[in-house]
């Protein structure tokens, strides 16, 4: 894949003090555009960051056929910048884009561009404790027409906005509601993939959640209500009687790369670890009777989530008298050592960006 | 509502030929703001179509909060401009509003808006036989942030376009494959709504029914993949005996305005309807022994879309000898006469614009 540059003279000034997530954005953004007509996707380019032109009619605003990945880039102490795995995210996305009857991008020209744009603007890695460059690569349907089909023109994008440390204060447990009232995914439906749907149709959850003092959800699933699937939108994994318990993914449960790394880690210490499907019933009563240990959430933006308490249908339990296990402590240090490049990556998993 | 209108005197010329649907788009658009910081919704306005300045990181590119309408005004005989039951539209918009997590539109807003965009774009309606000017109503987050989170500011937005007959050579039976893969819709999920993840996600199966020589796809219930829920983007009803039998809407099926005006016109011509959840396999046998005697599929866009043919896991039946039935084309005559204003309207179902 061939990327032309467009360069602009009015750079940004970098931001200043706490940066939070998603409030700032780089210079530059990457674009491709596919067009059924023009044999597919054309015209790779990194282009000065700013508004497009959007017909009222463009078929994302209507129908949604959008998905997106998420992924962060690290400048090590020695001057490296890493990525982590960027390869899972681009196979993701490939079935992310073909459960939703859109095209698909080659792992390579998904990871080029990722590595192509970010080298570009390494100068926006930002480079304070817990700092990185979060990487959004989108893509959506942008053919004008409002009847319902599979849109024969999309674009293809990645922003990058340099985020603040998740934890400025350290690793803190938090307080999940267990919902049984909305359902996030069911079979057949689009629960494994990263579409803006699954998203939207997730935030009534939240916001019911965050009212009664909550700070996530913890979905069950659509069949029977009755079995964990995910934490707002990280992976869910519980520490029961010395073993690690989490939903299968793949189906309803979004395959997330943390979740597999942290799996490997897990297996590696010799952990057994067990994707099943696990009753919200027995959770409660591994809660209560103490051998629930730990429980953490795993994804993109935390790393690693612990869970201090749980709440379902009138019931509480605390777990570990809501403070970070040592396991779940462990896990996060070693995962962000990995990332960060301080610790050996004995498992292949950073990338360059060269 | 106070509605500011920009003018232009740049129209372009009115279409001839045939007008498909969603090829052309009138010459204005309706545009209203929500913004939180501002005290919700400001600066009604008619202004020309075109296109609009998006943000890369607008939310609703990332989290698909975004909800539509559809509806039409039919340019009577008589001169007159008329609208169908835009109430039903106005409020089925809130509830779908509400479970995405977005702002709601007073009723009596939401009509204006439609009526006096309509009446100042009225010689965009076109007169042949059959036609109609489809109305899209539609809303969508514009918030720039990639956090999850019910977006602080939305776009409401209306855009017009003149549309062809739907069955230009008559009214004429369609094949329908039962899904049994993918599902639609789920209890807990978003069903019930007009949101674009709904459509986004039941595209897979659209496409797999016509690889299959299918024109839509019945989806079936999401729990148990055995209920009968909805027919492609359509309710459907079917005639056992004599009696008329629906999914009840409001949950996982849409409440469909075509649906429940035709509910009312069957129960006024003393047919007994039952809103039920009927079983495929009971549905298959009514097909087999003949006591299936007719099929229907209703939404805006059809009206109403006779059911000739079932495909259900290796097995078919055919459907009054894949004939239109005479209930159903009955319905067909009067439902179109009411909103052409041939037929009288003892339901007052039209809304004149005025």
């Amino acid at each position: 894949m061939e990327i032309k540059v467009v360069k602009t003279d009015h750079l940004k000034p970098k931001p200043t003090g706490a940066l939070g997530f998603g409030t700032y954005y780089a210079d530059y953004m990457f674009v491709y555009d596919y067009d059924e007509d023009q044999g597919g996707w054309h015209d790779a380019r990194i282009v000065p960051y700013g508004p497009m032109e959007m017909d009222p009619a463009s078929m994302v605003l209507h129908y949604a056929q959008e998905t997106f990945e998420g992924l962060k880039a690290y400048k090590a102490k020695d001057g490296r910048v890493l990525l982590f795995r960027p390869e899972m995210n681009a196979r993701r996305f490939q079935n992310s884009n073909k459960r939703l009857s859109m095209p698909t991008l080659p792992e390579e020209d998904f990871v080029q561009a990722v590595n192509d744009l970010v080298k570009f603007q390494e100068d926006w890695i930002p480079t304070g404790e817990g700092e990185s460059l979060y990487i959004r690569p989108f893509m959506y349907a942008t053919e004008v027409a409002v009847g319902v089909h599979p849109a024969r023109s999309y674009k293809f994008m990645i922003i990058l906005s340099p985020v603040g440390a998740y934890y400025p204060e350290g690793v803190n447990p938090v307080k999940i509601y267990v919902e049984d009232e909305y359902v996030r995914a069911t079979l057949g439906g689009t629960g494994f993939t990263k579409c803006g749907g699954n998203y939207a149709g997730s935030l009534a959850a939240q916001v019911k959640a965050e009212k009664l003092g909550y700070t996530q959800v913890l979905w069950l699933d659509g069949v029977h209500r009755q079995y964990v699937e995910e934490v707002g939108s990280m992976n869910v994994m519980f520490k029961i009687n010395g073993k690690i318990i989490t939903a299968p993914a793949g189906k309803t449960v979004l395959p997330g790369v943390t979740r597999d790394s942290i799996i490997h880690l897990l297996k590696d210490w010799g952990y057994e670890v067990e994707e099943k499907h696990l009753d919200i019933k027995d959770l409660m009563k591994a809660g209560e009777d103490g051998t629930l240990e730990e429980a953490w959430g795993t994804g993109t933006a935390a790393v690693i989530s612990p869970i201090g308490e749980l709440y379902f249908k009138g019931e509480k339990v605390q777990i570990n008298n809501f403070k970070t296990g040592e396991l779940t402590q462990k896990l996060y240090d070693t995962l962000t050592g990995i990332q960060w490049g301080v610790l050996p990556d004995k498992f292949h998993w950073t990338h360059e960006v060269k």
